[in-house]
């Protein structure tokens, strides 16, 4: 007997029938005597077409009626998950996030949660309802609807699990659950029991698209146990959680991840003074270009070789900006390249154990991968390769730490 | 200088386009310096969308859970036309019924209203905006959202215009104003400047659909000048208002309704003793079925006929109901015909002449047009004729009292 907020997101209520069957799915739990609070998200394609709606009008539209808008996605889907529940004998309340009080500060369309009152909820669920609650949504303080941006279902249901200290946060999704890599790269791909909230950041950032990473912030900032499973396919999916004591007996590396969606750029011969980083990077951000790797060596000729990273998309306009300023740094020649791939080994287990990034490196070597940007963290190693080599590499990072063995031990 | 409550309809925001025009035409407006609220319904054919995708779940789907996902088609439109309004460079915000405080009843999907906060709807005025509420909708005491019913976007107009004090409540819908008669029938039928309360109540509820019924008694109850207008053509429409003191120049009718929608059914030889009426009228309400016009004569021999109205489509069930109880009510026998129509004479001006009822049956006799049923109230006199009169009876009245002619004064 345990109180869980089940989350259900657009592709598992894209349908009158999906939604038929997301209510038989709560039924079963209810009838094992849980406590259930479900959030959901718009139908699948509801979103876009208001959005459609909206944009037919202006290109920018105001924000905050946008999410007026945008708002009534969910507050379709609580209403029939509700009717469904009903149909079947459960019973079922649904609540608007303003219904229910999940208070948002005013920043429309990527609103951030402030508090949620937990009383009307707690009733409900006392009188042995289901209680149902439109994610993505909020209010503000002067009672203005507000949106928590694309993926907010997910911190939608961590945030109510948080607030009523639910025993566990279980997201619903397309995928049975976080796996040791891409299945698709790496046949032997592992599902994993179990992996801690650093692990899941690291690995959502680094293009595992499972859970949207605020969603797993906020699940590890107020500890609450959150789990991913699939909404078509039975089995335990995989629970995120606070490290474990026993590190005696963690992996040392939960999994790989990866992304082409980068390209790399490289200031050549700047002049090693105060102050460079800044000038090459300022104009970049001003430009609202996001930023992510960051590589900086020293040459014996007092001159050094600035490289970074950013998306692929924002290559060119990148390379303008540097040829611009390339002269007043004294710079000697801006070179690119946006045939990379970043690949990620993710584990809490490196913390204690040498020899992890030296292995890797090893690994890549053997497969004759030349690597060209290095960067760490303390439970992360990203390099950069040449794209070509993104599977070979992955595969072979898989293999060499044992991924595709259940309950690797520490060496 | 004025404040103006303003409706428009779902087919006057039935598409993007629609929705562009109404924006340019509240700018006009707000361009002529008046203050303006503005109701919308959903754009036409979302509220049968949303309809659909329940009932495709169950046919009896929860009361309260329809109203939450019903309210989502106005939601849609008050952010849509904010959004068209601020491109024109006009302020607007946008409300649900819950966010304005449209306070109601808990009757799921036919809720009253009971009070209107204005402070937010007069402080967003004073600050120069455009307040745009979504029609049809309210919460009620537990904060659950509401819905008023088919046609409940006009109440939410004059419930406004009345907490507002507004000069007007204008309903801009697809006719440009309320007709002595239908122009499909009589082709000299003239659009009335003015009609009363009253008028207009025995206008709609006799079959002319250009407002909804409880939108009239609640303007006539508080008072709010009412007017009807066309959303695509220019014009002053009708306006609805209290009757006038100088009844000298009032025309002595204002208007000939009629409509085809009902059924005469007669249970003859029935003994003329207290409680037949209920005997026979009981059976049929408690089976829900409305009854219209009733008509009692006594014959010589100590019983009567008994005959009444029903809607057309109620006519063999409620033939079978009489046939079950003619036994034991000791009649004769029942007869019925549905091929009847309803033609009445509607105007404040007959309370003060004598003689209207018997010119409109001359008229009708003139024509060879036999009476079936004759009904009156204080402003009205409708008569029950064969159906394939119809429209020589529509045309012989409007013409006896002249209807085409402006300004018809009193005999």
């Amino acid at each position: 007997m345990a109180l869980y907020v089940q989350k259900y997101g657009g592709t598992s209520v894209g349908s009158v029938e999906r939604i038929e069957a997301v209510a038989e799915k709560v039924k079963g739990f209810r009838e094992q005597g849980h406590d259930l609070v479900i959030v959901v998200s718009a139908m699948s394609g509801e979103t876009n077409r208001l959005i459609q709606l909206a944009k037919s009008i202006t290109d920018e539209p105001s924000t905050r009626e946008m999410d007026v808008i945008m708002s009534t996605g969910e507050q379709v889907t609580i209403g029939l998950l509700a009717i469904a529940l009903e149909k079947r004998g459960v019973p079922a309340r649904s609540y608007t996030g303003a219904q229910v009080s999940i208070r948002t500060d005013s920043a429309y369309g990527k609103a951030r949660i402030q508090h949620i009152d937990d009383q009307r909820i707690r009733q409900d669920l006392a009188e042995g309802r289901v209680v149902i609650v439109a994610g993505f949504q909020g209010v503000d303080d002067n009672g203005s609807i507000t949106t928590l941006g694309r993926g907010g279902s997910d911190t939608t249901g961590v945030a109510l699990a948080a607030a009523l200290k639910a025993d566990e946060c279980q997201i619903y999704t397309d995928v049975d659950g976080v796996y040791t890599t891409d299945p698709r790269v790496v046949d032997t791909a592992r599902r994993l029991d179990k992996i801690t909230f650093e692990e899941m950041l690291e690995m959502a950032s680094l293009g595992s698209k499972v859970l949207q990473i605020r969603s797993v912030e906020f699940a590890g900032k107020y500890n609450v146990p959150l789990r991913v499973l699939s909404s078509f396919a039975d089995g335990p999916g995989t629970l995120i959680t606070l490290e474990e004591e026993d590190t005696v007996e963690k992996p040392i590396i939960s999994g790989i991840a990866f992304n082409r969606d980068e390209a790399k750029l490289t200031v050549l011969g700047v002049p090693d003074i105060p102050g460079v980083a800044y000038k090459i990077l300022g104009p970049v951000s001003d430009a609202n270009i996001e930023v992510d790797m960051i590589v900086q060596n020293v040459a014996a000729d007092q001159t050094t070789d600035f490289t970074f990273t950013v998306h692929r998309n924002d290559f060119d306009k990148t390379k303008d900006i540097l040829q611009r300023i390339c002269a007043e740094l004294g710079a000697r020649e801006v070179s690119g390249n946006n045939k990379i791939a970043k690949v990620s080994i993710v584990g809490v287990g490196m913390r204690s154990h040498a020899g992890v990034a030296s292995k890797m490196f090893a690994a890549l070597a053997h497969e004759g991968i030349n690597i060209q940007m290095i960067s760490t963290s303390e439970i992360k190693v990203s390099v950069v390769i040449a794209e070509k080599y993104l599977e070979l590499a992955v595969r072979a990072l898989h293999s060499a730490f044992e991924l595709d063995k259940v309950d690797t031990i520490a060496e």
